[in-house]
């Protein structure tokens, strides 16, 4: 946990800023596996960590705007609870860890906010116990989250202090032996499913969680894949994304692509530049002021440019990004936010994390999915992640609708059918005057991975 | 998966058990962990596995008891699911494979279900999202799980088939070597989080999820620590609670207690082979037609009368086990059914598993804790886990009560202080005439754990 004078003096940020009403915030229970008391994973919900830091579940925490002062809402073990589950530690001493003023048993808590007529705010909820849990805590009084508190936790998230890219740093270190060790042990005829489990296995033996499950595959071609069921075979890429949290559960999300055989083919090495470049391109342009969309198409140019250069595209670069032809190639957006949640703050809303009122979010597929737009701040933390896919199905839907072809050497294509994809992931921060890269360097150059994999 | 012909039989046995309304056997959807779309574990709720094997979220089965048809609710992928996430099997081919007559979309169940006046049965729920969906689904009519199909559910699932018992001992083979892989990675000075993390890491190289959280700790006698934060030491006791489920998510539940040096001290050997001569007795009484009650106080008696030798304990073993005196040592119960849950279809009611009417649940200390009482029956799979923990919470407790006092030396308990506990946990199978011991074997006695740690 940070010093209790950091979560006291967030809180009072944002009562102060908030000045009005009573703040919620929820903390996360268990979530039962296949029966009620076989649990999955216990994570803390994010917003509740950054106010209070306190990693145990079934706590509730009300700030009250007027005295800025806090309430913490939760009860001690049984004795019972402590011969099956071991010692807690109070929920007295919790609130003195993390600066609350009061405790009250968790009866309490729908009677005290219930009790006087002040405004009740809270953030949007994203599993269905707390919408429950919130339903019976209000006696089912009208449920709508607070778009006033939403935007002042967004503005004090979204600043990273020095303290919290210390601990988004400690995740990364864990993750790049996550990665190293991936390169290390991926060769021809080995499952997915052992490097991923190795990857994951790897985490949990530093004590650490992962940020979110373990994408690695060699059919990195489609985004999110979580099956790792193939036999990788010498000539294919496999794709690695994949990180780990610090102890307070910060977020990394770094991905590498490499050849399973340890040595990239000449056809690998073009594209794999192209993403490359686009990264370094990407890189450039991140400083306070620039908008993320720019550099966002700035990538997709360099994209254009090099898969022009290969036959593969064709025309104006400029053209073929204004029409969002690369998104054939780079349907997804260059990066996003990072912090407490992998995404985050995803669960305040997407637009109010990554757009403002001059960024609205484009219809364009590709452009679309792009989650963060806005203008760069000193202090944001945010993910780099540009890449180039050869998507079987999105091919032929294209191809079949002849769509951008005055930019698409479809015939081209057809050698790339077993491709897959590539992408090339870091976590930078905004500084005064640019960006530097966090946590220690990870292989990344071809180079530098076939030196790993030798 | 099993042949369709086995899901289809297992459904008509129900149907026609059941012979009025219609069965609603839900399947579990997607969890989130911190936001919408970044997800915990997904783990398919058993019953629905048991009935159709179909191992996917969102998914949503109808049993009709009057034609013995069954109906499959699911949605195909949207080429951007595709894009995203891969190919996935069409819930066509779903149906196919499980033997399923009829298929249609989600937003059909409900009109589906209501349409007729027919009962609708279904099973207790444990998420609340399966809770607030039900309610949508049945328009918030009553909300009430059906008495008689937990019934007849519990007697199809508590007979395992020679397919069955395949999927458990294919766990065991995977958990035998987490088990053999703790004992050979365990020594002094590592922490117990990197033994935790190497027996998970393991489970997932071989595709396999654990079957429950893993129990690694040298606070052995905190029955369920979730912790692994210690440093281990040599002198100390490992106790090593973790098992894989096979592919089908079939569980195993393997306890083995450990020297953290490799070496059992002398005390340490004795109180083990307690434990050992506990677990055998109790093994001698896995017959059908004993009661798994009988076999829990018959292990009990054997850990009166080796504690009377050891001078923890006094008095006459029979009197002491009928006041419940040896519950301060071995406060939980023999053992439990296992199958497609850790705990066997504890979700539909611990007394409806594992008592009848003739076995009443005790509410003395300890025995109260007992999940199986009822007689055996062949094709029953079954824990047997018998253990000595010295708790010091619960020393104190009782010995300010002076509890059982005519029974318990209180003064011998000074130097157990820190002994922590020992369990001993395999599977077996009831056969025609006694058991079986589930798996390949996993070191036992004393001797094979310090070969293995040699």
């Amino acid at each position: 946990m940070f010093s209790s004078k950091t979560y006291n003096d967030r809180r009072e940020v944002l009562a102060k800023n908030l000045n009005n009403g009573k703040i919620l915030l929820m903390g996360n229970s268990q979530v039962p596996m296949n029966y009620p008391s076989n649990w999955l994973r216990f994570r803390q919900d994010s917003n509740f960590l950054y106010y209070c830091g306190l990693d145990y579940p079934d706590l509730n925490l009300v700030i009250d705007t007027s005295s800025g002062e806090s309430t913490l809402f939760g009860n001690d073990l049984t004795i019972q609870d402590i011969v099956w589950e071991g010692e807690r530690t109070s929920i007295a001493n919790m609130a003195e860890v993390s600066g609350i003023q009061s405790v009250l048993p968790s009866n309490q808590l729908s009677s005290f906010l219930l009790g006087s007529n002040e405004t009740i705010h809270y953030l949007p909820l994203y599993r269905q116990d707390q919408q429950v849990f919130l339903e019976s805590i209000l006696n089912n009084n009208k449920i709508e989250s607070s778009k006033s508190l939403i935007i002042n936790v967004i503005s004090q998230r979204s600043i990273k202090t020095e303290d919290e890219l210390s601990e988004i740093e400690s995740a990364i270190e864990v993750t790049m032996d996550m990665h190293k060790l991936a390169m290390r042990q991926t060769s021809d005829g080995i499952l997915e499913q052992t490097i991923a489990g190795k990857i994951e296995g790897y985490a949990l033996q530093n004590g650490r969680e992962l940020a979110y499950p373990v994408i690695f595959t060699t059919r990195g071609e489609i985004l999110h894949n979580h099956n790792h069921n193939n036999i990788m075979c010498s000539g294919q890429l496999a794709l690695n994304d994949s990180g780990a949290e610090s102890p307070m559960h910060y977020a990394s999300d770094i991905t590498r692509t490499f050849p399973v055989s340890g040595r990239f083919t000449d056809l690998q090495k073009e594209i794999y530049n192209i993403v490359y470049n686009m990264q370094e391109a990407a890189f450039d342009y991140c400083k306070p002021g620039n908008s993320y969309r720019q550099a966002h198409l700035t990538a997709s140019k360099i994209a254009v440019e090099g898969l022009i250069n290969m036959g593969i595209m064709k025309g104006n670069a400029d053209d073929a990004v204004k029409e969002g032809a690369h998104a054939l190639f780079f349907p997804h957006g260059l990066g996003h936010m990072l912090g407490l949640d992998v995404h985050d703050m995803e669960g305040l809303g997407e637009d109010l994390v990554g757009y403002n009122e001059e960024s609205n979010r484009s219809n364009q597929f590709g452009l679309a999915y792009l989650r963060l737009a806005k203008e760069l701040v000193e202090g944001f933390v945010l993910t780099v992640e540009p890449g180039i896919y050869f998507i079987p199905h999105l091919i032929n839907q294209w191809k079949a609708e002849n769509k951008s072809s005055a930019f698409i050497n479809y015939d081209s294509l057809n050698k790339f059918v077993d491709f897959g994809g590539i992408r090339i992931e870091d976590n930078v921060v905004i500084t005064s005057d640019g960006y530097r890269i966090l946590g220690p360097h990870i292989p990344r150059t071809i180079n530098e991975i076939e030196d790993v994999m030798a």
